[in-house]
């Protein structure tokens, strides 16, 4: 799928739009069929044990979606999330990043889908997986 | 399902066990089935024009199962989130709490699942469905 | 939310789209925001052991929402299911039909969610909880 | 993940436990991490116009799941789904079969968990995505 925007144009529009959130991922690189980010893990998404929190991970896995769609259709789209599904499968690693790797399984006219496998940085076996699904408003 | 935490017995847990989340929830009321908690809405819950973030919604899911089932089995298990579900149904009010109902459907042996409807403090309909599965550790 | 089919509408409306399925449903009875549909459990839906299989729970969540979306909508729309979700809670009962309870949690414009309890005929534990999100194509 | 049954064990295994269905399935290959499975599509399978059931393609990921982790644990174990969750994307192409490509993500002590692309025979594009957890009983 071609994109339109690029790394940096993701990253801009995450400063602007998302200021809350933005500081928390960093846009590695766009992918073929997809996009990876990281979760800049701080104490903030830890809970005791030092493990991240749930809600930390789905919302990697919503952003990862989120700007792997905005990446081919362009920034001024208001998509928004309407289910998102999280298996969570192992205890994250302590103090490590965590890795989300993003695929887009449809970019419709009114509906997109997309799945994430998420890893502690430097980790082979997943964390989680997550998929998530978008409604896109109508283009004008 | 008789109960062996109350109200006071869950809020005492979640100050202890959950320091830097328990400030955002209110425990409500412990129900036949289930529970109610209220989510404690704040400027970091938000997102650009307002609403309520995906992940703040989760969260409030995945407490308020975890809770329904501490208040059954009691705060020395070590539950974990398997998988968790929602749907997201209607944007929140604006500069109102949310309260999640929750109810248990399961709570067996090695697994325990709830679902939760979530609405905007004094609305009807839903904002939010989800569903959540946790893992219960064998007993000593 | 206001019928526009009642049980008997619905009822032919199965039989004349869905002659495949229709003889494994009974469409018990409306409610005020959903419906209530019995599959007539028979050795094909079932597996080994006596349990009825997953796809055949799926089925009946899956048909208990259209439903419930048809009666408010009509027949003329053709809905189709987006994304469905079940947790498997308990071994059904040997002999008896499965009773699916549907209520609707969002008819939108272009998105329908509801959500599913299905149990053994005569049980109050649920076997399974669902939900189903259906998107509604444009009317004209 | 070493396996212990083949493709022809785990064909035998489903004439002998699950002769109902077993028919409606051909097992392609084992992977490195997984199984590809076939759904023979017949007239039982269709909707009106078509289209394969979304029970169907249920019961695809489900057995091409299932299928996987036996091949790992070998026959023995009574693993049950406890939760199924699938993304329907687009209309499978008419009268072709459907592929199904399973990868497990987690083999546990008690739970085990796979995701499944689902894809018209020949095409690229999936036709669905679904995710599995099973519930794995106590080894002797």
């Amino acid at each position: 799928m071609a994109t339109v925007m690029n790394e940096a144009d993701l990253a801009a529009f995450l400063v602007r739009e998302f200021p809350q959130v933005e500081s928390d991922f960093r846009i590695e690189r766009l992918t073929e069929d997809g996009i990876v980010v990281r979760l800049k893990v701080t104490d903030r998404h830890l809970r005791p044990g030092g493990t991240v929190s749930g809600p930390s991970i789905f919302g990697l896995a919503d952003v990862a979606v989120y700007l792997a769609i905005l990446a081919r259709i362009g920034p001024v789209a208001l998509a928004v999330t309407t289910n998102g599904g999280v298996d969570f499968l192992r205890k994250p690693v302590a103090g490590a990043d965590l890795i989300g790797t993003a695929r887009l399984l449809k970019l419709g006219r009114v509906l997109a889908v997309g799945d994430v496998l998420i890893r502690s940085d430097g980790q082979e076996e997943p964390v989680a997986r997550a998929s998530m699904t978008y409604s896109i408003p109508p283009r004008r």
